[in-house]
């Protein structure tokens, strides 16, 4: 057996860190001996443990030490992190070491500086010179860019809970399911939105094309108009059933407004060809074409709207990047100083921006799929809540809620 | 091969019954001549239809011939219905005729009578003497009872579509999925349900412990109040947790005002020692104990209830029917003056409910689980709307078209 | 603010106890002082901690130590438990204490006796003159039976995680979902079954109509002859699709071995009448005229059979336990000695029995729908295996891997 | 009101196309007149009606023809298709053809011809040069291409049943739920995979990542071994879990022979590295790196593989077409020969494919989710089958169907 000694700090109880960590030791075969530790005696006190893990062998003990530091255990012995150079544009070093969404640090030159910012799936691209150090994508990567390797001198901070008991997002941790009560939770939210504007946080919505199906385009308007949406996210499918929907008063061929029979594509096609003529929304809009609904309501309001392709699109229309890599770039960088983020019936879209946000972005999931819920919130634990019901009623009661004055505390 | 000839009348085309029969025919590997049609020329003319049916031995046809008469096919030589004596009390005589649950007659001393009241998997018991005929269960067969067996001289009668174009029923005949747009529906609804109760229509609601769960609750008491709800079908949990609502404020431990930690059963479990101490809704009603909820509702207004158990009851608390022979009794007396059935995610109690409906019992379902709702829906073509959403917005918005004065045609 | 000690022992941290325990107290809006705590070096080592609660009110405080006493808080200064009068038969004194699914002892007269057997919603009726506690049920309750009440004197053992990391319902812990890979995990339990069988344990398998519509009723027969089934629990349907199927090749009309048409209801019902005829499943085969399927090689092999009614059955046939009360009690009596149980695609029956099991019982879920799978695996932690996927394969492929002669570890 | 003339040809009762134009003139309002009507006495005679069908104004009697002559209605008094010419690269005249998936035909100067390829979704583009006519997407139109406008001249001929009762896709022609049995099926459709290659057909496989992570990727290839794939459509999650697997034994970082703790997206990502250091598959294989799975096994066999790109990729690797409309390109390139395809358990790809479709492909959809099998399987009526199962045991026994020599009729 081989050994290493780890350090653990912060809340260890019961940010389930300490369970956690003890959890992979025997998961993985190895054992532990508690050398020290010191429970914080309140809850804002700070706890600490220092433990001797052993493993059958070298490249065991390594695989596991790796694993523990993503639970936040720190190598007792402290050493800098190992660097190489990227073999080529757009390619890493072997065994480069794979990001999480959680807060990081590396040593470097005995010290420790924050990956910023931090996204998870990534590889971390040091700039020696300037002290710094950040997440980079495949996409990012130059030859001879310094990427970090192995997992030495790496220190991850998991979520931790925090001091209020009255953070919805600490308090629900999980997802609604469809028979349990939704409205005290959404009149949370409404408050956590509240403060969020209040407070210079920037709220995004990603949208997915059941809204405007079930008719919950109007409801969306009025978050926007009420100034609770900073930045849309969405697809061509989206933008084609709000445009549809604007134009010829169906969406994918459905009414919202009548019980009739659907009319099928043909609507549809003809809002994509009217807005590749227009040259998309800004041009249908200034030729007075589009006179309503959520896209256009963006526009009024200012809402920055960020499209993204998928192989499913018809057209599609200007404005939509088409190229995923391109897309995943713009995704990025509209979301860099997103605080709040609604994701609405989107499954792809859903995971595609979860995986990009950063450790403290607080994330809400309406879908009436209950597993495309679990996996767009497992990933933020502590910072997202999950709710299996229908969008167009939560959006509807959302409104209400955020519409009233008085603060739904 | 065998041949027999079989006749179709009515709205044979659009009511698909002959689209129906010729497929059964191939699918059975038989083949057919039609030997005479004669389409109505408008909506309103009634069509119909002499087919020479072919199969290749006696046995295949007469299984062919069975299935062609649950689509209205009416063998040409005409003959009286076959009977049997039931051998013992509770057992029919071997080759009875299964119902189903469309308008039936039978062949009587060269007479058709109607079966009254008819239900599906049932049994059809003939009174010689009074010229009528019933559908039977098991459990009220007795020894010496007059059985139709084989199927001959039986007529069945396929619910077709009436010419009203505008009835929301034949309209949708189908369910509406989650990503579907529901208000328009929902409106219709509450101008059927209105016109039932002004037309002398029976009103039935089959509720389901989510829609106290959800916090729908006060919705439900609403329709009630308003008049909308004649019978009420329930289990043991529905009132349990409305009972347990009404006196600590949670559903199976769950607050649907505040967003705070379940209690456990705890709640529960008083609330039914507190209904069998008093006795049961009326003692606790009595007792100044139980001052408010859907069951308080239902008392108040003089709404009917009938509560069946399940093999999960806790309790049970009084007044529910423990032996399930007995619950299908009286479920059954209890629908017999029904017109209109909401199935209100209660899987269980909605197929047991669906089960005893006779052709004519407009039925709405609405749950989360897709499938459910299919399940529930499908024994009743062009009588039966399913809704794929959260049945605690669904209930709330109903309320609110029952509520608004106006028609919402 | 009030405030109280309690006491916690075992692997505390491990298996999740303070961590959770501290989780309440913030929940609740209490505060905690860890008085004193040890943390065991090693895992085999015992750990302890002694922690000062303090909340707002004495009523939140008696709120709070009971939901406590569930994670395994035991109050520092020691007292008996407290005892009414049931007032009534079937009725508990008001505050009855409201029992778990964990191991569970009251303090008597100084002494801690051990309530078995334990079952969770149920009372804790005391017999002071033999110094034994049992959990009752309402429908055990007598007049005058000695009732706990209130929470004093009561300590919950929650399960704790053994030194094994080789127990695969430790390791797993959770539902696989449809797309995770499942035959590591099938080969494990059908390890776990065989060591089951050698060391003298009891299987019990809850067999839904799933079973035998899927076609899967020959890999269960397969299960029965390997001697992997010591108890057989079902319902009405169950029953009749496996005689359906016997007699006359189909399951609710739809044949697993051809692809043809559905024949409806008929061969079901017809089933069911020659069950009533013959006096059911005995009678069946002593007539010759049920000489296979699932009831059959129950049977044969000596198979203890628990049918149980439900409001949905046709019949019901002979053997069914019509009274849901008088169900309650057999199933209770037959779950008595049973060691795991394989809940195979029937929602409410798996329910009803997981509800029934005590804290020891090894569990295992199998439903393609995974809320349903969900569900039935929450009461029993660190003790059940959710699988959501078909069970048709799922069967087969554990048949398979108990046919196989090797040991599959 | 005004009128228009229609007529009806083919297997019109049996079809369904009579019921479903009769019903959609009701549903829009209008009314109708069979002028003349004459049936098939027998399964191989064709029908023919007249139909005077009357709408109250002349656009919606217009709205109305277009509906019916998706059903294949006619118009009597024939004409030419109107053309327009494309305003600008990429876009259609005002008014343009929406095409449907079904066999049309446009009339030119008095000749019909087909329009071919057709695919739905699409406009018409005629070549009067040359008498052809094709289905454009937006990107394929230039400037100045004629294109159909209006719906004149235009006939569609819908899918009609064959006179053969044993084709499998016609007698399913829906989804085959979880609780129902598939054995029958998956032989059924084994035989029909045979009869295609030996026919000289094209089998394609959609393949979503679920089959690498359930463990089905050995079925797989399998397949591809026998020689029963000629084309693998998937993305690049497929591709990496592939990879991973046969790298590190590990996909998404779940192993699937053995219950042990997954390892995160390390794996996952490394196996995206190297894919892109060796330039992809084809260089992996090279070099000796990649030496199964099956990806190795398509390139041993020569099977093409075409992969598109999603926005939640990593990466990607080489070989992933990242701009989606070119990935639309190839996709609808390789189909144009495809005679079978297999959707497994990937929806986004399924629908792109599935919209792609010819009217005579036959499509298989499997996958747990039975929304996203209605989904995929409804726009190809009489020529798809869905299975509601799990990919993996669905491969599985595939192949073992396959791999018997015997024919498994």
């Amino acid at each position: 057996m081989v050994s290493e000694t780890i350090e653990l700090r912060g809340h260890i109880i019961d940010s389930l860190i300490l369970p956690k960590v003890l959890d992979e030791i025997l998961r993985a075969g190895g054992t532990f001996r508690i050398e020290q530790i010191k429970i914080g005696q309140r809850r804002a006190d700070q706890s600490r443990a220092r433990i001797e893990v052993s493993a059958p062998s070298t490249e065991s003990l390594d695989d596991l030490i790796l694993r523990l530091r993503q639970h936040g255990a720190e190598v007792a012995k402290r050493a800098d992190v190992q660097l190489a150079k990227a073999p080529a544009d757009g390619v890493f070093p072997h065994d480069f070491y794979v990001t999480t969404n959680q807060q990081t640090f590396v040593r470097l030159k005995g010290k420790e500086i924050e990956v910023r910012p931090v996204m998870r799936d990534s590889a971390i691209a040091v700039d020696s010179a300037r002290s710094s150090a950040r997440a980079v994508k495949f996409f990012d990567a130059r030859k001879g860019d310094e990427i970090v390797v192995g997992h030495q001198g790496i220190r991850v901070v998991p979520v931790q809970r925090t001091t209020s008991h009255t953070d919805i997002f600490q308090f629900i941790n999980a997802s609604i399911s469809a028979d349990e009560p939704k409205s005290a939770v959404i009149r949370e939210l409404a408050a956590e939105l509240r403060r969020a504007r209040s407070s210079g946080g920037k709220i995004a919505v990603v949208a997915g094309p059941a809204i405007v199906r079930t008719g919950a385009g109007e409801h969306l308007e009025r978050l926007i108009e009420l100034g609770f949406v900073d930045r849309l996210f969405g697809g061509n499918a989206f933008v084609v059933f709000d445009v549809e929907r604007a134009l010829f008063g169906t969406s994918s061929g459905v009414s919202a407004e009548r019980a009739v029979a659907p009319v099928g594509h043909q609507n549809q096609m003809r809002a994509v060809n009217i807005l590749r003529q227009t040259g998309g929304i800004a041009g249908a809009m200034e030729k007075g074409i589009l006179t309503r609904g959520v896209m256009h309501t963006c526009s009024r309001h200012k809402v920055d709207i960020v499209l993204t392709g998928s192989i499913r699109d018809e057209g599609p229309i200007p404005g939509v990047a088409t190229d995923v890599v391109e897309g995943q770039k713009i995704m990025r960088d509209k979301l860099a100083d997103i605080t709040h983020v609604l994701l609405l019936s989107t499954l792809e879209h859903s995971l595609a921006i979860a995986a990009m946000l950063g450790p403290t972005v607080k994330t809400v999931c309406v879908d009436i799929n209950s597993a495309a819920v679990d996996r767009a919130v497992e990933q933020q634990p502590l910072r997202s809540i999950g709710l299996v019901t229908d969008v167009e009623p939560f959006l509807r009661e959302l409104g209400d809620c955020l519409a009233a004055e008085s603060d739904a505390k």
